[in-house]
């Protein structure tokens, strides 16, 4: 006999979350402060009535196991922590719908399942204290960068470290956290989209790609400055001209790519007055691929395309990398699943890729099958208290979520 | 029996005043300082050999007058003052210049020639400690605004009308300083070019056209800051890409109005972060023309452009008017011999216009028939210890601006 979830269950969680943890400027659960160690509390009460063992790891990461006939383990995650005046929804949703699937699988399996069902509330997913973000789950897969992490502060000037000790946390153990992954078969983690896409398409759903590979330059063309009256404008070496020219060329860039984005986010101009000719503009670079040859490629033609048009122009120009990664795809079978859920439910889907990273990312790349599934974002805006999705899209989504995971569940058992 | 100017005396005199009034960042003649007044006082010294009457007026313009057969006056102008390590030769060279003219016309009608010759140093051409520049030629032509003048402070907080009354000047009286005006029949003014356009032509000599009008304004293009990773290239409502176009239709603006120039000299961009798209993007744009029609037209449009990109790119813009300044052309019988003179000197002349405002500007405004004579400007630039003209040219300039004050006293002497 089959149980069903109670989406709505999950819905009046989601209130009374937002009853204890937010204000009028939205949800106050930033890590590793009072009100997230309190957000975590309630959580474990949360999960009082199952027969499940919650622990925290050496990152700071909350885990609570559900023991099957298996080891082999279907990890659901999310995020309790929030950015300041951030959305009702953003991370813990993904943690409440997996709550309510616990729940299910629970009472279905009589609390004893196929395989070992884990839920984890990643610490840190937002970064807004230290401005790092995935910091557990990075702990966790190993790629935490140990030399940069001990070195952040935040506005107050209190070290990483201190914060972490503060809530018993040791920072130089925190890769202990990756023996959780032992006996991981698959990774899944639902989220509000952050994103336009199934607002545009009117779908409530979509399987998750991956999350898109990033690759981020400051540009600088290197003019000459020049009074605006006296300078013919063809004796100009206008640096504002050539840079402004890869605005419209970044879009001719993310659509030849596919599925990339671009995006020129800043420009700043120097002497930047309104009587000389500009000598030096910076403008920076974001791209974003899911695959990683079409993301270099992306690169290479900005490259191609900055060179010209400072050529164009009688210009110089020189590139700074600010940040990379590396794209995440997700698993080819598990968003077939997830897909398959979504369809079951609702009856239409979409696959897309992520543009934010999630801690989804860092569990793919451990090695671990992971897919995630989206909801529809209505402004298609996060990170503000305007977030927001349709409660009959809520409900939708911790359905479908609970048909991946017991999808998963088979698929892991079937699993070689 | 015709008298020759003596060029070479000039340019000793421009290296006497570079040695006591420059340092090694170049000219440091700020006006209203001590080291100004003495300039003043050095150049009474250079005038003392001749029958000329000296005074200061009410702005603080000095005046040397050579009574001549008639009350009719040529005028001859220049300034003394310099911007913080400023060039050797912006205002000074017209000055000193100005002084040979006076001595080869003093020789050559011994004391008495047929019109009134009078040469002017001007008070605060530049402008450099109270950013308010043509002060001495706009109180002389009646167009100071008085209240604007009467709040500004320098960067210890001095105001205008106690740094005057320092130097002996009332603030309230000095638009008295337009009497000097009253006989005036033609004015005179030779300047380095403070631009590469005679330097191209591998001209030493030019006659100017007039000062450009100026339209000067902040164009504010608004869009909507969305997420750079997950917001489709389509759904974008990017504020730069709308402003950036704007950079190449200034230079095709510019092209089709003849010889008007436009700058974009600064851009910012808000949010002004690399994982956003520009909301709000602001950049000013400087268009100068010589046509008053032209330079109107070239506003419009650079409005019309504005609005193009803005609905193009689903924006709005808004436009902010900074300054403008109508067109001050020259006298058309002037300029003529003005160009006569330097093709009688030089072989070749060239007209072109004055990008950069000066003295001479004020003059024309205030009615009295006016031209002013260019010298090449090596590098092209001014304002700078590096401004310099070779000496063959400086040598040059002196002899075509003493045919120019001979053959524009003989065009008083008959003009109606």
């Amino acid at each position: 006999m089959s149980a069903l979830p109670d989406p709505k269950r999950t819905i009046a969680d989601l209130k009374e979350l937002r009853g204890f943890s937010g204000d009028e400027n939205g949800a106050q659960r930033v890590a590793f402060t009072p009100l997230w160690v309190k957000t975590r509390e309630w959580l474990k009460h949360k999960l009082a009535g199952m027969p499940v063992e919650v622990h925290t790891d050496a990152a700071g990461n909350f885990w609570a196991t559900l023991r099957g006939a298996s080891e082999k383990s279907l990890l659901i995650g999310g995020h309790m922590d929030s950015v300041p005046n951030g959305g009702w929804l953003d991370g813990c949703l993904n943690v409440l719908a997996g709550v309510e699937v616990l729940r299910r699988i629970n009472a279905q399996y009589h609390g004893q399942p196929p395989v070992t069902v884990r839920l984890v509330d990643w610490a840190d997913e937002e970064g807004a204290r230290f401005g790092k973000s995935l910091f557990g789950s990075s702990a966790c897969s190993g790629n935490l960068d140990m030399n940069e992490a001990r070195g952040l502060v935040d506005k107050q000037g209190i070290k990483l470290p201190d914060a972490l000790k503060n809530v018993g946390i040791d920072f130089e153990r925190v890769k202990d956290s990756g023996k959780e992954l032992k006996h991981a078969a698959a990774y899944l983690e639902l989220h509000i989209e952050q994103g336009p896409v199934l607002l545009d398409l009117d779908l409530p759903l979509g399987a998750v790609l991956g999350t898109f590979g990033v690759e981020r330059h400051a540009i600088t063309f290197h003019g000459q400055a020049a009074h605006s009256g006296s300078t013919p404008m063809n004796r100009r070496k206008d640096a504002f001209l050539a840079a402004a020219k890869m605005s419209q060329e970044i879009y001719k860039i993310a659509e030849r790519s596919g599925n990339g984005v671009c995006t020129i986010g800043s420009c700043t101009t120097k002497p930047g007055i309104v009587t000389s000719v500009v000598e030096e503009c910076r403008i920076t670079l974001d791209q974003r691929h899911l695959d990683a040859a079409k993301l270099a490629r992306m690169l290479h033609e900005a490259r191609e395309a900055g060179e010209r048009f400072a050529k164009e122009g009688n210009v110089r120009v020189s590139w700074e990398r600010i940040w990379q990664i590396a794209p995440r795809p997700f698993n080819d079978e598990l968003i077939a699943l997830c897909d398959e859920s979504i369809r079951e439910t609702f009856g239409k889907s979409h696959r897309l890729p992520s543009g934010p990273l999630h801690d989804a990312a860092e569990v793919a790349a451990s090695g671990v099958p992971t897919v995630m599934m989206f909801v529809q974002s209505l402004h298609g805006i996060s990170h503000n208290k305007i977030e927001d999705t349709k409660e009959e899209h809520l409900e939708l989504c911790v359905k479908a979520f609970d048909k991946l995971a017991e999808k998963t569940m088979k698929w892991i058992q079937v699993r070689k």
